[in-house]
């Protein structure tokens, strides 16, 4: 990719001489702080040396921390004369001692270091912070990836599911855990705290994972609507003048918004869970909820469309361009006669997309990927379900429902894993059928 | 030693056939539903298959742990031919890429499967208990080192000092807790509730370390006694019918005991740590108290001795073996004459002991490495300060003060980790030097 | 009675005279103290001569109590012009203003004075003590009714059942209130931390109700037994080396004790509302239990029975006698002959006791009277229940189930308080018409 | 009070028969469900029925309450027979017997009414709120005052101080109970949750008392800014875009807000413990306070400059004149010598207002009166300190600091008692004599 590489080189375009020297003398004495924390001295005195050496991180500039970052991946390195007589020696004999010695001579020391780093107060907070730093740089810095490694071993430990607590959010949450889903909330933007209150009322449940270490910071947290019948669009859901429904009245819960908070956690991923242990407590507090739905974008099939067109047959492209010419009319989902042609083409497009188009052996749609391999059935389309600005143009406004059947769930994980198979409604299947690309591609 | 190796053979002696197919069997039952949770099954449904999985360790008879432990050595191994092609790329060119490689490729699946058995409610303690027996076996079965090696890393990790809270333990505690206590506490024996209650009045402190995932075990736990001057003798701290004192006149704080209550975390240590914090909880809690000061036993003082007669002359070994004599009349302790010739001949000894005896270049007794490597300074021997059997047996009777000073823990440990110099007062180094031993090894 | 004339006498016999001035003295220091607290200094620094207040009675010798508490009954007075004319104008006219102004004259300042007390800290708990030593002698001191009655209005108000909390006492329950129960438990007693271990294991429960000023203090605890069937007996309910139930399988609930906590608060009841309380919960979270039941003791029986010898016609006097002989033989409960003609004439008659001996209208038992006149049936009546010396000499080691069925409390309470008739089994009516005394007493 | 006679027959005039009729039917329901309340079915059921009289309460709809209070004020009164017969007997011998008879005669069966009814879950909340409704009617129906008099008897024991929380509010507080501050904040508005957010960081506090009963309605709360000198002007404290001070800086703590929540608790006061205690908590978190002082409006002082511009001579009046013409001035605050020379005029007339102008003996001033029979001392007058539209109008935009010397408060106190002195400084005296007034009148 031109572009990302020019990018690349303009941002990492090397820095006039005296500005690149002070980097690295600002960024070598937070080496040195974190060396020092690694030494005798940390052992006897490492609560404080370590709250040292992460006020040094703390106060480390913006500019210069890819100075820092790429000090950090050259140091703290396993001893290379140690770790090569362990790899020869497991060579010419790999007994069960050699491996653990091998295994010892590969360990980074990087990760006893950040290990006494969290020693401090707000250690684990900093790291997860450091971690998000890390990542916003490493497309441009690869060499970076080894800090990363280490980084992920260690909070893929920390961050165990048997540490995390599943709360309930609700209006007795102190102000400074409510005010994070406010400034988290990416898909369903929360307006202020008139729209958050809405969120939390008795339909309304909302539950976040927490760390023990990070108290006042959900890890990732779910909305869920209790309504009758499974949603068909977002806007009620996410109106604050809704009206109230009682929640014993409820039969369906509708999982309408998750969202990962802590960018520095990414990849080390509690999200399958949530859903399931959500459901689980749901069923237990309302016993007449029997039915588990999401309330689902598809973010990616607008632009699944548009690098697909060419593999449409003439005949059939003459409708297709008609449909997608239709998604620039401004306002044409208020166009009853539009739209409706556009239902006809787009609706089917997008099943087959969601049952059938693939990356990497897995369902193109991000969304999709997640709730499919995490066992969830695909329920139903729905048309017009998000007339948002980004709802049409993402999706051209449709949404999905992926339903939890919390005792078909391992059996859909297991076909989806082993044979790559979907599990979706007949009515999807036969929409996707309908879909005028089927014929000419065939996918198992 | 031939002991130890006949021990060994007696237990490691196989087993008749029916026995070892028995083990066997109920071994890889435990071992199967290790593995499903390593499976796909395992990443979706990972809290309920956890759940089966340590219910299957639990399950396992003790007499089958063996068998188990064995197995589970040789299994969830690093794949050979992924790790042997990582160590030769390495070897051929020791770039950072590869490096990652090797550490991905050394790295065991043994470690992912304890952290998916953590998801499981109990799988923290059951882990820590399972670290427990295979310690138990360890010295008998040495290839299960490999087990313990991806335990300890965990543990680690999970058990950093920074997760830790410092609580303190009251009347006000929880008693499922305090019996804990009087279960754990090993030097200085809790004989019951009452003798408990007065551990935790008013002139007394109880501390301990708790993890968030065991909120009912403590991990190791200090007992403090607040006192007017630096206590010599045992006896009055732990008499609970001792009078109370205001501790508001209190100027110094003993630690009397300290108890690691988990012998699943050996190694994985957070001693040196408590008294620091405790100290500097105490220091602002009462102003007035000024030192800090514990009241040791010397554990390794008569087998030193025994072990040691031989190096002492001829003129000297008569008082010396006077004295040893002495310690074998009963309660030679009651009798001041005899006593008193004792105490002249032993206590520059232990003195000399303390300060001088080294195994590894660091000192001999286990309890004066602990302290004098945390930084504290030997302080003063106290004779008959512990007259209890096995205070009498072990050191004569004598106890040793280490006293903690804030500001010169730093300093004491670095002397002691560079040049394995140890602190003491003059007092003490004087006593030392009046010992028959001192003219014929001369230690710095 | 004269005995107790005569103990009156021995106790309030007038003092030396410089006995009596010293009491004087030292007890209107406390009432100066108590009347600072009344005054507008009292009014701007309440809180602080509240406490000096407090401090002045803590601080009183028990022997200068009697002096103190009939000083407290002469003072704090309405003024007497102002109630004399207030129910003199109210006589007058007997309009809503003059009751106003009457029930104001008429209200002691005592009260305000006991409210101001109540701001120090550890006010309410000194408060309930003084009224335990108030009631400790009004017995000798009648004029001290007036205080007392002015404690019992603040009570009723203070520890009115809506500020009440029911809580859960288990083995994570603190060791401050757990040993309070060891302490209090005056039916079945507790032996220790062993025994009381037991009684809070997974099939037993144990409730009391707490005060918010009072966190430490139970007010009232019931002990509670899940089992299967009613219990015939205490034994097995109260050995600590019984084996544990799954609590699962019972169902039924025995509330083997009741225990009021705090003498200071007699007559201040909540032991209705706890036993109706614990059943609703039991059965929330053990569906499956459906009987609530006591198993009781008898305590006035014997007493009764000495009493009521003379109502006895010749021939049935000889069975009598015979049996209440019996009762003066050692260990007649294990003579299974003797035991037996007993069981046949004891047993009626203690059926008869309890179903229709009266005393103001009321049952004579005054465990019968409490749980009767709270809505319970009376079940069963057990024979060598209670054989330990208490239970052997009060009813004979006889005890009785009293059983709360939920949905007829009300319609038994109403029959009983209108028409004074008691809740009972055909079973219990039958066996009480087998009384000898049945014929020539003929109640309802 | 003609207009105010005129007001009440309106609105007490008779009502159409039919609505009179359906008002006394549904206020005759209430009234029912309450005497069932006080029956012997609500001794043994109380929290269920006292559930129901409650629900019947708030079912009643805001039309009959009228109906409802006149009927209850009419309902649940002293037996007059027994109330007659007890005042004469006191009268004709006023013995301790006599007075108990005629108090117990005289209390109304209206209390344990109230105290039955605060079983059912939310009945302390209800009762507060009812009191409330009573209060808002009482000018109109006099002869409410029977039900307030109970009801005030009642909450002075319930809401003793000695039962009350002092919380410290902040951004980890509940969102149930913040919202509560936006909403009862009367004297300085806060305009949202940004604006909240600024009066609870770090330079700032705030305190509010809790009753257990009511976890999450603060009965009254205190806003604190922590700043450097004594705040002359209110806009820098309540401006959300202030700069954050370091709070350890400060050294003196600003009382810039005190708000009653509870209409329904009219006159069972907690304000002046509260500042107190307020204060002592934060010398203790904050050595260097030594000045706690409030800033406060002085509400009263344009009504009585108005009241009393004929006690003024011809010639001051003239200059009088021009600054009270000057009041009038659209923005007059702006400009500056205009201002000047109406502050000249004003300034000393309001700080004789605040020392000398009198009502019922006290200071005619209420936010004076409260703060100086608290205890504090006048400390300084602050001109053009609140700008905003009420502060121009209600004291031409002065406020006023008062000071509270935690060792002085009981002194002051005694003399503003005793001798009706109010506490002052000598500029604040100094400037009262420059006043147009002071020779005319002399006071004391």
């Amino acid at each position: 990719m031109p572009t990302s590489l020019l990018k690349r080189l303009v941002r990492t375009v090397v820095p006039p001489p005296n500005v690149a020297a002070r980097a690295n003398r600002h960024s070598a004495r937070v080496i040195d702080a974190w060396r020092e924390l690694l030494s005798d001295r940390g052992e006897v005195s490492g609560a404080m040396i370590a709250r040292e050496a992460l006020a040094a991180y703390r106060g480390l500039s913006e500019i210069y921390r890819p100075a820092f970052f790429s000090q950090l991946a050259a140091e703290f390195l396993p001893e290379p004369d140690t770790l090569r007589t362990a790899a020869e020696r497991y060579l010419a004999e790999p007994s069960a001692a050699h491996l653990l010695q091998l295994q010892q001579a590969a360990t980074s020391p990087r990760q006893e270091l950040f290990r006494r780093l969290n020693q401090a107060p707000e250690g684990t907070a900093t790291l997860v912070t450091a971690r998000k730093h890390l990542l916003a740089g490493l497309g441009d810095y690869p060499d970076w990836q080894v800090i990363d490694t280490d980084l992920v071993q260690l909070f893929n430990s920390w961050f165990n599911r048997g540490f995390l607590n599943l709360q309930r959010i609700d209006w007795h949450t102190p102000a400074i855990i409510l005010e994070k889903l406010i400034e988290y909330e990416a898909v369903h933007e929360i307006s202020g705290w008139h729209d958050l209150r809405r969120r939390l009322q008795a339909d309304r449940r909302c539950f976040a994972f927490f760390h023990p270490a990070l108290p006042n910071e959900p890890l990732i947290f779910i909305e869920v609507a209790l309504v009758k019948g499974i949603s068909s669009s977002i806007a009620p859901l996410i109106d604050h003048e809704a009206p109230l429904l009682e929640p014993e009245k409820a039969d369906t819960a509708v999982f309408y918004s998750i969202t990962n908070c802590q960018p520095g956690l990414r990849g080390v991923s509690f999200g399958n869970l949530l859903i399931k242990q959500v459901a689980q407590r749901l069923g237990e507090e309302f016993p007449r909820i029997k039915t588990f739905s999401t309330l689902s974008p598809i973010p990616g099939f607008s632009a699944w469309l548009a690098a697909n067109t060419e593999r449409f047959s003439r005949q059939d492209a003459h409708a297709l361009q008609k449909a997608v010419a239709g998604l620039g009319t401004p306002d044409w989902h208020r166009h009853p006669a539009l739209a409706a042609s556009m239902h006809k083409v787009l609706a089917p497009l997008c099943a087959y997309y969601l049952l059938h188009a693939v990356r990497d052996g897995a369902p193109a749609d991000p969304v999709a990927r997640f709730h499919l391999g995490n066992g969830a059935r695909a329920e139903r389309l729905n048309w017009l379900a998000d007339t948002s600005a980004r709802g049409l143009k993402n999706c051209a406004g449709m949404m999905i429902n992926y339903v939890y059947h919390l005792d078909q769930i391992e059996d859909n994980h297991e076909l989806y894993s082993r044979e790559h198979r979907v599990a979706a409604t007949h009515e999807l299947r036969r929409l996707s059928r309908e879909c005028l690309l089927h014929d000419s591609t065939q996918r198992r």
